[in-house]
């Protein structure tokens, strides 16, 4: 490899340069090593921020980050695989009912899956909340319960491109996490190095997402579809609404609960749609052309993969789920019609309450979150209950409370409301 | 003081905002006891660098610059004080014949100078090859050396500005030395903490200076000259040519050899053009108009300044300065006008002779530099000795050779040269 110095590859790009490849590898393979600093790392990132790199330069360093580690495969398995990724969103359980629900139509699903930070959850701190389930497995563990099971949500092994878990977390503290460059080549170095045979995105769109407009997250869609593309990896994206919490709940063991009235057959309408659109893209991209995901869902056979995934990662899934100590009520301040009910609003509420965690090292409350009993274009009634905080921690109500101050609006009775799409565009 | 997050004021600049002067004041505090971490300040000073500061943010980090550590107070001397500093270029011993100059015309100079690093020299490593002589001195000694002798060139001690030192060791790593805002801040914060009566800056434009161009000079010495009037120091500044090394010698014995002579009475045209002209700036500041500066060159008051200064930091003025092992003349390669000497090249070469250092923790060679035989407008010879290079490690020569290589003209014999200004404009 050739050798490169860390402040050259820093002023190459803060002068709007355009990165060699070689100065590409070297960055990533030497801050993989320690040579290139953090601080180095952090100014670079910065410069990528605000000047950007264009595609050629992405997918050289998503390919870099994928050299930093090991390369996952999963050609032994006896049925196709397809993995689900989505940039994140409050009350974005749907890969919980969803990964189990693609098994049950005999597609395996991989999800390497990471913990929260800021106001959207992890998905692992939701599973965690089941009592018993470890996030944990070997590579070897993954791939017998894939064959057996068809589904493993687990941790990321230290091993999958190392040098973009070393990028993320100094991206998190350093305020470089919102570049399309980085947040694409984070993403598809995990997926392509984890060997899924194709990939389902879901980017999310409005004030509950990373994107806040469509413009940003059509370029996010484009960007990962094509690295996933030119990487020899099938990937489609959909763009789905993020201004609104998806379902009902927020939290760890609420929204565990919501996945499970969901594979009961039940559940909140957007995230009964919301889990068969990416099932029937995951399927398509799966080659599986002859099931019908929503009939898996109504024979049960999702949730027989569910409980079975569960008890393969040492969970309990008829075990109660743990309930948060504390609960507080915000009653509808007027009557009228619920217009609009703000995902960042709720998102941070949640994770004020506990069901979050400021440093990677904090706890969650498995118990902690906001639950809503009415979504936008409902009626409500002045004094009737709009929002329960749950917390194991009662002094955390009063900032909850003023977190949700102005993230809702209720018009007068009789307010005409059209609904929004839920999945935006769908780009391939 | 009010409490702020790094990621907070991170993001405020990078988005193209104004800092608070509470962001300010928390975030240099915060950097200064170790709660903002080096990677959170590389990050932003890169959007500093990219996104630039308005006069008023410049102004309150300088003054949170200097409120990280002590202040010094010269105003028990029995003589006004008046500072001198150069933004760095090659070849530039002008400190040395100066300070004593200034001394000898009754005011005092407190010079806190740095070591070199990358290609311009600093003028502590030029005297550190000096027999005997040494930079540290306690703010005790400072001020009894200036009322003694009147000059002191030293190390600045930790306790002036120390969030300044830190940051500059930051940014020396993360390419974000060439930022406007960063740089005016530095020096004047050191200088107003310092506590000099007047002060005039010599800023360096052309190749061989960190401001290529007059337009980004004029724009640095502008806001430094605001500043420091701002804060009550009197200061003016030279915007002065850097594209042709200073005098005939760059490294450090090299140019104290250089400067003896001019204190002497002789040395090179444009090194005793240039120490007359700040000289009368810095007599001009501490308000003495019945002095010629010239005189003192020539009636040797100069030159004693000089020997009492160095001996009054142990150095033995008479002592002969160290020679480098080894030496290799660069032939001229045809006759006629040499018409271009880079001063990048020139500091380049000199620096990886051993007279500069790559890391702050590398030792500088005394006797290592570069001699040159000509200066642009003269005419040579083909065959005639036109550089000598000076190190103690012969494998050097190769590729200080190399790096010479296009950094000089020689047009047809009789060609025209017209000299361009030393001194380009003077900002008040």
């Amino acid at each position: 490899m050739e050798q490169h110095d860390a402040v050259e590859v820093i002023i190459a790009k803060r002068d709007g340069g355009r990165l060699s490849d070689s100065q590409i590898d070297w960055v990533i393979d030497a801050y993989t090593r320690g040579e290139v600093a953090e601080e180095q790392m952090s100014a670079l990132a910065m410069a990528i921020l605000l000047n950007g790199m264009d595609r050629g330069e992405i997918a050289r360093w998503t390919d870099a980050m994928i050299a930093s580690g090991e390369r996952m495969d999963f050609s032994s398995l006896s049925r196709p695989t397809v993995d689900k990724h989505s940039t994140g969103g409050v009350g974005d359980k749907i890969t919980l009912p969803l990964a189990p629900l693609v098994a049950a139509c005999g597609v395996a699903v991989p999800q390497l899956s990471g913990r929260g930070l800021g106001h959207t959850g992890g998905t692992l701190d939701k599973l965690e909340s089941i009592p018993g389930w470890r996030a944990s497995l070997s590579n070897e563990e993954m791939l017998a319960q894939l064959e057996s099971v068809g589904a493993v949500v687990c941790a990321a092994g230290a091993g999958l491109a190392p040098a973009d878990k070393k990028l993320y977390a100094l991206r998190d503290v350093t305020g470089t996490v919102e570049a399309i460059p980085l947040i694409a080549s984070s993403i598809m170095s995990k997926k392509i190095a984890e060997g899924t045979g194709s990939l389902v995105l879901d980017v999310k769109v409005g004030t509950g997402a990373f994107m806040k407009d469509l413009a940003r997250a059509r370029e996010l869609a484009e960007t990962m579809v094509a690295l996933g593309t030119d990487a020899g990896l099938p990937t489609v994206a959909l763009l789905t609404d993020m201004s609104t919490p998806l379902g009902l709940a927020a939290g760890n063991a609420l929204e565990v609960a919501e996945s499970v009235d969901v594979l009961a057959g039940g559940g909140p309408s957007d995230v009964v749609e919301l889990t068969l659109a990416l099932a029937g893209e995951m399927l398509l991209g799966a080659g599986v052309d002859d099931v019908d995901p929503a009939d898996r869902l109504a024979d049960g056979s999702a949730m027989d993969a569910w409980r079975a995934m569960i008890r393969a990662q040492g969970g309990d899934p008829e075990a109660a789920l743990p309930v948060a100590r504390e609960s507080h009520v915000v009653a509808a301040p007027t009557s009228g019609v619920l217009t609009r009910l703000d995902a960042m609003a709720v998102g941070l509420a949640a994770w004020r309450l506990g069901a979050g965690r400021a440093r990677k090292e904090d706890p969650v409350q498995a118990g902690a979150g906001v639950v809503w009993h009415a979504r936008p274009g409902d009626t409500v009634t002045a004094g009737q209950p709009l929002l329960t905080l749950h917390s194991d921690d009662p002094d955390r109500f009063d900032r909850a409370v003023a977190t949700l101050d102005g993230g809702f609006d209720i018009a007068a009775p009789d307010t005409a409301y059209s609904p929004s799409s839920l999945v935006l565009d769908r780009i391939d």
